[in-house]
């Protein structure tokens, strides 16, 4: 990291007065940086960590499939305001591309997934949302609808890419042992091009908004609103684990 | 009309209580007829007289499209905040197809069809909103989160309903003369049988909305909301023949 | 209860239809008996009951304080949100009344009887919001912004009244022994006459808001919320008691 | 203006990088000078010189009346949303005490006003209102909602620094001569001291939330929608002089 000597010596935020910023030194580096041990809280939780390694209690993870079914509803609407909230056609093009991909296809895919489990849509559809997945849901949209585009993009952001470093980090470690594992496809899904390709675009989108809607003085503000989201995501692992003996 | 004689004597509004609407008593029936006078200055308006006739000023018209192109964006934002406000799945899915009909389909069709009057989507793009353009889409939008959906369809509906009822009455007027009116394109798109289902599915949405959201009680509020919109429409058009002499 | 037998036999809601409620059979009567369990683990909590007792170990009820600080901020900005969603000058001034009160009576309360109790209003503004504090308050922001008034306060009133059931309950239990328990100032302030007519007050504005919002068509809807922030309510005191041993 | 030199060549918006702003560079005097023609078009509007001189019919300035109480509705609501919209519990406070004195003083003293104009709060509250006020009140608080706190103070501050300007200007040029005039009560509102210090207190919060909020990158969207609320702000009055001849 180029810019660890130059880091704003409170907020830990640094650089964000470049405007031409490399993807070293992205928006979004600088937030998960802002809150380092959190992020590791989170996309290294035991939860995580047990998935990778084919020894997550299947229970553990029919109660996560089952709220991220619920939770998927929740971001699709948070997308929709996106669009909502978007200052431009480009914007709200993109925006809404989110929300189709989400209901359209994504959607499909996890009840198709989830048949797998043994779990049809409307045994999903009939659960009660858990809390942790209640308190995240409605802290991006809320954020989201009392700050501006970006500030619902520094809440969302955390889930996107997270994903994706959890899907990289988990078939990096397995190599081709990761076939043997009950959550291979998973993994497979979040490490695949498509949903690296999809973490990058709101990576870069980040940073696009910083340069329309930001600048130095947002930096403690959209620092606060990700760490949030980022320990929500954490809780929400967490709440898989603690189904483990269901 | 079978209910006249039962008619909510200060409101207008009848046999609302009634669950099981019949066409002939639907939601939208009875907005409609609780502001008779404004409806019709709406959909009688000279400059749709003068568009059935073929005998509207062309800056007029073209004045008119521009800031329906405006008008456009706006529109699919406030589909985007339907699918927010949706409480199923059914209603989000509803509402974001109608969102992506406008932002992949409707406006690409409207800047083709601008072309052939000279203008170009950055012209477009470029124009400033029009007060009357801004009152109606911000009204809606507002009244929109201020409310919920279905109040947000009941500010929604005089434009979706009333465009098919005006196409579909200069058509009928018309006969086959129509073909030699500069603005027959124009009225075929509305009168034609793709749009008259649009209409139709919103009319059947609204009392939908009506028998999950409502009663008898929201009948005052929502009537104030669809005679306000209505008013505005009927101003888009002024603003059109304002610029009769540009 | 005069209309139990005719109670609606899948959602438990009753008697809506009749416009002119009696206090037996107000909104509030018919939404809490469409969640009785849940109202009953919310209302006769643990903590509640070692609260009442006396019992309840210091760290808890000081956990439960600080987070209420954090709670009564949310809380008013969703009064703000009543203020921003009314539609007369009357539910405004309502609204703008209960949100003032929050803002320049209870929170200065809280913090000189937080004193009390060694917390700082520094310690407390610096406090993480818990994930309990979170899903409710966030939940309560969302639906009221997602939906309308009656939405918002059907989401706002488990809280309201709630806590003046908790209130005279304990206070009646204990009779003249109340003022041994440590928590005897708290058990008071929501037995007292003033927070009595306060939720006195909500139960009248959700059956004036049902009169000019609703109808029977939205039974389940309110119900649903009702009781989602019910269960809510009742986390919020786990969150306490979790703690019981800090 | 000492930053004239130094101005952005394309947006001309200059010296906001400075975080240290000068009265003279406050963000709200860039945001004017950005839209310098339509700030003059409404600061010096026909309206508002024959107020000056005493000779605008007694009609177009009834009519003007009876809108702006309608203006004050929406307003106070756009401040509720502000106390939503804010961050931090002085900014709730800051906001909520803006709201308050809109509804509980600001209105009063209006419909006191208005009486001695022949005008009932009846009247005033029984008005449609006008295509004028409608685009302007729903576009703040719509901009207000889809941006964060400081789009909602960039469409609020042209109003509530603008009609300090007005006043000013007026009592000035008339001087003693002032109080021959119909409309000095109106102008010495405005003039006087504690209205010029809520103006002062305005701009010295553009300022507080650009440092915590902002930054370059904003600067094009702030003057986007400062000058469309001076724009509306404009046609307001033009639609007060439209209304001479009642």
């Amino acid at each position: 990291m180029v810019c660890a000597s130059n880091c704003h010596p409170k907020h830990e935020i640094c650089c964000l007065i470049d405007n031409e910023m490399t993807s070293a030194n992205s928006l979004f580096d600088h937030l998960k940086k802002s809150c380092a041990k959190d992020w590791q809280r989170y996309t290294e939780h035991e939860f995580v960590r047990q998935l990778g390694a084919g020894t997550l209690p299947e229970s553990a993870f029919r109660h996560y499939l089952i709220q991220d079914y619920l939770f998927l509803i929740q971001f699709a609407r948070a997308y929709a305001l996106a669009v909502y909230k978007s200052d431009t056609l480009g914007d709200m093009r993109q925006a809404a591309g989110g929300m189709s991909t989400i209901l359209d296809i994504e959607m499909g895919l996890h009840v198709e997934f989830c048949r797998g489990w043994g779990l049809s849509e409307d045994d999903m559809a009939a659960a009660a949302e858990d809390v942790a997945c209640m308190a995240y849901t409605r802290y991006v949209l809320e954020r989201g609808m009392a700050g501006d585009l970006l500030d619902l993009h520094a809440a969302l952001s955390p889930c996107i890419v997270g994903y994706a470093e959890i899907g990289s980090a988990l078939a990096a470690n397995a190599g081709d042992a990761r076939w043997d594992n009950p959550y291979a496809a998973w993994i497979e899904m979040y490490a695949g091009d498509e949903y690296q390709k999809v973490a990058e675009a709101e990576k870069a989108f980040l940073d696009d908004l910083m340069s329309r809607r930001g600048g130095d003085g947002r930096s403690d503000s959209l620092a606060d609103t990700f760490r949030k989201a980022t320990r929500l995501e954490a809780g929400f692992w967490q709440m898989g684990l603690d189904h483990a003996a269901d």
